[in-house]
């Protein structure tokens, strides 16, 4: 009986072992192939005290590009949404966009011509939304919108639309002692407003593109204005640039999905000592999209050369992603 | 002899406990006056959770300004004697300087007469020294230079003229949750150099002055190249601008000493909920110096009022702090 019950006792626990070991698996949504692979490996080596590719702690900087790494950026970033929301919503205070581009298309309900001026007519639609307000009352905006603001595809809210593994890429790299930041060259303000709550990156590690600043007394109290003037532009050669400039450190892990990513990448994996770099390549056109080097907005092209040039990981989400996106709440 | 054991034993653990409450100061360089009450009533009460004053960690963010409020600024800022030293270090380099002013003053022993130039002198001996070499040689050129650099009059390390109440609070307020910043008017990438290893502060929660920075390929690898021209300003009006762009939060907590400190604590001052602002005021001419109102480059004045106007803590630095260097090594 006694030798029975012992049994018993052991294969009880070797079950509980199991359940727990399936349970722990830190990464879920990632298949079983080589992108897995190698993100345990990495940081199983920096992480093993003794070894020759411990990396202490406070230098274990992982940088991720938002747009197309984090959450889906297709038909159109997100950012681009709220742009052309909020000139609907500012439109009966400004009379004048009647009759004048890029407001006038968008105005009728004319997307594609209201983009058709390229840069110049976003820059004007990002001044006229971003700029000429405090900080706090454009926060205030950015939330509220990203609270009820919906994918036009599925339905979701864009919060949703987010990469589920990266999700659980985050959460691994922390729990492991990372710090996470974003690099993004969406807008700095824009991003933090949701951030944290999204990601779990707080503002103070999220690094963008921004607008200059200006500082006053506004009934009394000290306000920050928003101008309709570029301070910083944290795309391709801006991307180093920002790293440098705002966490002053090197990455020694770097994440994303496009050329704008190249020099990001390109910075993190020449320094000394172990280093990843992953690329996100979208080629799942049947659960999110598929594009990469023919791409008129978000190319991937160099980066692919690269990448296999160099031996970067490259996620192919079809082959690799268990799921894409977290399920439907 | 049951009962005399037992009562030896309860007046050990009594004398034990006192004994660890005594070792337990977080401040013992703080003199039992004001300004220590006021802060630990306020970390008090913003991890006091339940209490309506409570702040979330990640909300507990601590900004100090570094020059006189973490370490000496005086006869003149660290990052001075840096340039002044640079100067001649890379004079032969230069055989032009000779003739040319500030150069030429300072190379001939004139320190005064270099400086005489004002702000134009120094930003010009700022761009021979600062610029023209990439992000990484730059920092191990501060390294090489503060592990020997004296001050002039104390002939200690500048990292020993820190403030010890200072790094005894940086350390408080850590352990109670707060993040601690550098916000300074100080070069980023001199302050970075040092920071985590003197204040326990890393890179990315420096914020500082900085000057612009170009991406290239130099030798086939990605660098970052110092340029002499100026990216960002983090003084006065520069300082809430610098806190919004790089950290996106608003401290509740911030420390300076000089007027150019007054609208960082003046942002910090006029956010919501639980707030704290403290001025170093230099008034030890015997244990440090004694300057304020009517200093010509580190001036306390129009923060003095404002200090007493909004019941701000100003630290009295002869009669409030017990020690103010580290005990020498």
């Amino acid at each position: 009986m006694k030798t029975i019950r012992s049994r018993f006792a052991l294969l009880a626990t070797a079950i509980a072992g199991l359940a727990g070991a399936q349970a722990q698996d830190p990464l879920p949504s990632w298949n079983d192939t080589a992108p897995k692979h190698a993100i345990v490996a990495f940081v199983g080596k920096v992480t093993k005290e003794g070894s020759a590719d411990f990396v202490p702690p406070a230098e274990r900087i992982a940088t991720f590009d938002n747009d197309g790494t984090l959450w889906c950026e297709k038909p159109l970033p997100v950012q681009i949404f709220f742009i052309l929301d909020r000139v609907r919503a500012l439109a009966p205070q400004h009379p004048e966009w009647k009759d004048r581009e890029p407001f006038a298309s968008l105005l009728k309900g004319d997307l594609q011509g209201s983009l058709s001026g390229g840069e110049p007519a976003l820059l004007e639609m990002l001044a006229a939304t971003h700029a000429g307000m405090t900080t706090e009352e454009f926060e205030k905006i950015v939330k509220d919108w990203i609270a009820t603001a919906k994918h036009p595809a599925t339905k979701r809210l864009f919060t949703g639309m987010v990469y589920q593994p990266m999700l659980e890429l985050l959460a691994y790299l922390r729990a492991n002692g990372f710090k996470t930041f974003i690099v993004s060259g969406g807008g700095v303000e824009f991003m933090r407003a949701f951030a944290e709550k999204t990601y779990g990156i707080p503002p103070e590690q999220v690094v963008g593109s921004s607008g200059k600043l200006q500082f006053e007394m506004k009934d009394g109290k000290p306000a920050l204005i928003k101008l309709p003037a570029l301070n910083f532009n944290d795309d391709k050669e801006g991307k180093p640039i920002g790293i440098q400039t705002y966490i002053g450190r090197r990455p020694i892990a770097a994440f994303g999905n496009s050329d704008g990513d190249l020099q990001m990448l390109q910075w993190t994996g020449a320094g000394s000592g172990p280093r990843f770099a992953l690329y996100v390549h979208h080629t799942d056109a049947v659960r999110e999209f598929a594009y990469d080097r023919h791409d008129p907005d978000q190319k991937l092209d160099k980066g692919l050369d690269e990448a296999a040039a160099k031996g970067w990981t490259v996620v192919n989400m079809k082959d690799d992603w268990k799921n894409i996106f977290p399920a439907a709440p």
